[in-house]
């Protein structure tokens, strides 16, 4: 009766893969980061007060979310770099501006280095198109701050 | 060091409210959904099919996605019938034929009447506009064979 | 010759349905709304501010629309309150801030609970994905705001 | 009380623009449109039948949806070709295949050159990106068979 | 080996169609539109501001997809104005506000009159549904400006 | 008078970066892939036939995007492959079905493993959410395909 699983019986019950997901290394604080960018304090401030707000209600979906999305981006067969940098291809192509913001952040705390940055930006504004191009003005504003 | 979650300290951590879940009770059975609409049974028997494929694999981070999502649709705060509603407005808005298809058919199997779903339907072309069109005409052959 | 509709020949014209659509009863009204949150004050300031502009133009597309969008949140075979929560589900699904807090205010005027609102959001939240994350954040400073 | 107009008092009150809206003249008929392409055939019978079973229903806001977009498309400031290309882009740019088809055919039966609607194309494969080029490419079969 | 295109053998191979591309004349310059209306003003100071970062970076791939885009609007088969609101439309259905405020622009300095403007948004309210209003709102302010 | 460029004085021109892009070294052939699986043969055909139509016709902006969109796949800064993975995250995100066996085909062809294919599906599917699931099975029944 679930919603997207069917049914799993025994016969094809499959033991869970070995996960050998681990926290990645960072070069940099947020506040190191805060601290070379003004943009970047601005939006990493705003998001913990506002996530505070989230946390306080402890609503238990939202919660399980929060955590499967941590676990999409830690160190796994694919390098934590690769996937930050993934999630800044698909959120210029979803163009929000608060998850670019995020996860060009993320790949530049990683210690991921400014042209790799954007060269992702250009598969999503391929992909995406000139609706990509207002947001990639910004993100071009916030490597500026971070990598000079 | 989290994606999304701002490291939780001690002070403003909240208990986790008390979370009243249940499994919703269905009127008809996959199987009789499956009798009365070709539609349904041909949808039913791929997403089976494909569903099958992907549970093999045992994708730890796809296994906690379907647990979650399987979460959102329980009884809760809100009846699982309207839930399944909301479902169907979001797919449709989103344009989603297989997600359009199987919230109607989790709607019509928990006994939601066709007017429901219709009027579901025109809050997603009205927020959607006319490129829900082709996707409503869609759903309406769908309803017309789960209802008739 | 017309774009959606086939031309409709004697034969298949169905008398229309009785349609008992009646306006809700809002438990506040836009002025408490406001005197309770900022953020709702200001929102519903400068939609008003706007829309002025809209009317005073008095194009004939536009006003159909909004009529019919006006006609879409009644009191209907479903209850305005579900509708517009339904409202909020699609709005967070596609990710746009001014539907979200359009309808999350409507709903509070509508005496729907918080923790609908949220259970709403969590519905948005999966079908949507972690790209809704910020439109959330920023739902639940609202509705801090309006229930505290 | 509304949900997108704001209550509109007497003094901003505005006199409805003549609106001069005149159905277009086709160049070619539906049927002599199917005769000329077996895409553009199936796409159109498949669309009246379904099309049959939404009126049918004969729901009250469908039905005004319905009316209001015939509307958007007639001879008005804009030539009804220019809108029925402006449909194209904007099916193109939100990928909507039946979309794309249908703006088509009507940009054809009202006598549009085949150069303009690549032109039209062109503006939505630069908007959307990359994204476009599977529905670009099968615009272009239906293309080739209609202008061939 | 190449993404989209087929390796492109010499039997296929088809002489380019003559591109009788032009600029368009311009009957308001970016100046006088900035002097005209406060909105366009700051929208045009911004977008030059970061246009100028992104052009110091000299992304050999940005440059390229701004020569496209470029390209994309220039007088040809259709008309630039036609092809300006084309983009306007693409622009409100994709819901980029700086989009919007830049073809409405770019449609306004080559002499387009308000009613078309409106008559386009109008496509794009009904291809994209009350999603689209509030960047509509958004839009009329500026028309409203622009033409007064 | 350009798009989204600024027109470029002499004093901010900046000396094009040293561009080494390379063509990519495939591990298997198109044909090869078609051999192994029966999902890629029949979309690399379809594909093929569809795009010699789109080059028959010569249009002088579709070639120079397919070019554009060519070189955003190259060996460059980043790997190929972890390109072709960032375009299947973006394509899965914007739920295009071409594009997410063109990509998947593309890793394939490089030699990229089965996990590393799963693993920027996970991100896709959280960034994305349900919606991306009936995506995600097709996936996975060509990844099946292709990797057994």
């Amino acid at each position: 009766m679930s919603t997207l699983e069917h049914p799993v019986s025994a016969e094809r019950q499959v033991p869970e893969r070995p996960t050998e997901r681990r926290e990645p290394v960072f070069v940099f604080t947020e506040r190191q980061t805060s601290e070379k960018s003004e943009l970047a304090r601005r939006f990493l401030e705003t998001r913990s007060r506002l996530n505070l707000n989230v946390e306080k209600v402890g609503n238990f979906l939202v919660k399980r979310f929060y955590n499967i999305d941590h676990n999409a981006y830690l160190e796994g067969v694919l390098p934590a770099k690769t996937k930050e940098l993934m999630g800044l291809v698909a959120s210029a192509c979803l163009r929000c501006d608060d998850c670019i913001f995020y996860h060009a952040i993320q790949a530049y705390r990683l210690g991921v280095p400014r042209a790799e940055q954007e060269e992702s930006l250009n598969v999503a504004l391929v992909v995406g198109g000139s609706i990509v191009v207002p947001h990639l003005r910004r993100a071009y504003e916030l490597l500026e701050e971070l990598y000079s």
